[in-house]
């Protein structure tokens, strides 16, 4: 692996990383929302080798993302069901969908979320779930939460004192500029 | 690299993880969308390599996420900025912070989305723009798009038949099963 731990850091962006692993992961449980359960079915639709197939999902049932259920006694075969961690991961799947046909779709989309009744087509926003507003700056910002550590609010301030609409070159606080910028 | 180009794939998400490439990219963007634009505060923030975040700096200007910007001319020193592509990826990282502090938080959060006038914890939901309902099934379902080919066809064609509520066993459909399961 040619990167460092991120589940030792205190980001929960990290820490989700962590548990994802690898872009694989994602297309399995992007796989596994869709109905997929057994081996064979992920190896068919994803094309990717019986080795590394096996060692995704694996490391998908130790993060708690995926369940082994077994389905057939003689021979023994297990399929893979999502729990409800692994369920959970939709909002990001589908704000990853969002995003791609926004932005790398120069042919049309080739799938969108719809209305189940109407088959009209969705966009996708992200909002309060109690107020409804759409989750972005200025209205919503990032602060500490309760177990926040030092390097958190130390990031966190910074953030924040990048939000006052400026010339981003009029922050030398952390540049190793020597002398100012026009 | 140990993948195929995903890039290639007609799956929305698939063609996105292409493009933000590592694990590392997206912290680079998290990074980005907190107000960051020198190598030398992505170096700190992030305790990279300076051949990797280089590595990654570059696959992000190319893939039209991040865009050059001069702001010193002797020594010439650039800056990174989001591109409107890149701070479009914002609700992605926003569904991972809130999947990260609902699953991988034991002991309690450390960053939180909050109302900048109340300072009020927000609960990230995605939801339709136009009616404003949670895209969740069975209200909202994936669905062959204009541009969508025999193979996204096939897999949402497939996601559709396990919808219907059933034991996930009594779809032998492409099971190496050679009897039927109890």
């Amino acid at each position: 692996m040619q990167r460092k731990s991120f589940g030792e850091m205190q980001c929960p962006i990290a820490r989700s990383l962590e548990r994802v692993g690898e872009w694989w992961s994602i297309l399995i449980l992007r796989d596994a929302l869709h109905g997929l359960t057994r081996f064979d079915q992920f190896q068919k639709s994803l094309e990717i080798a019986p080795n590394m197939l096996t060692r995704r999902l694996n490391a998908l049932v130790d993060a708690g993302l995926l369940a082994r259920r077994r389905y057939h006694q003689h021979p023994p075969r297990d399929e893979y069901v999502l729990t409800a961690r692994g369920r959970d991961f939709q909002p990001v799947l589908h704000a990853l969908l969002a995003w791609g046909n926004r932005h790398f779709a120069p042919e049309g989309a080739s799938v969108l979320l719809v209305d189940a009744a109407s088959g009209a087509s969705a966009d996708p926003v992200l909002v309060d779930r109690k107020s409804g507003r759409p989750l972005t700056e200025p209205d919503y910002v990032l602060a500490p939460g309760p177990a926040a550590g030092e390097g958190v609010r130390r990031r966190l301030a910074f953030a924040r004192s990048q939000r006052s609409p400026r010339p981003s070159s009029a922050s030398p606080r952390r540049g190793r500029r020597k002398r100012g910028a026009p």
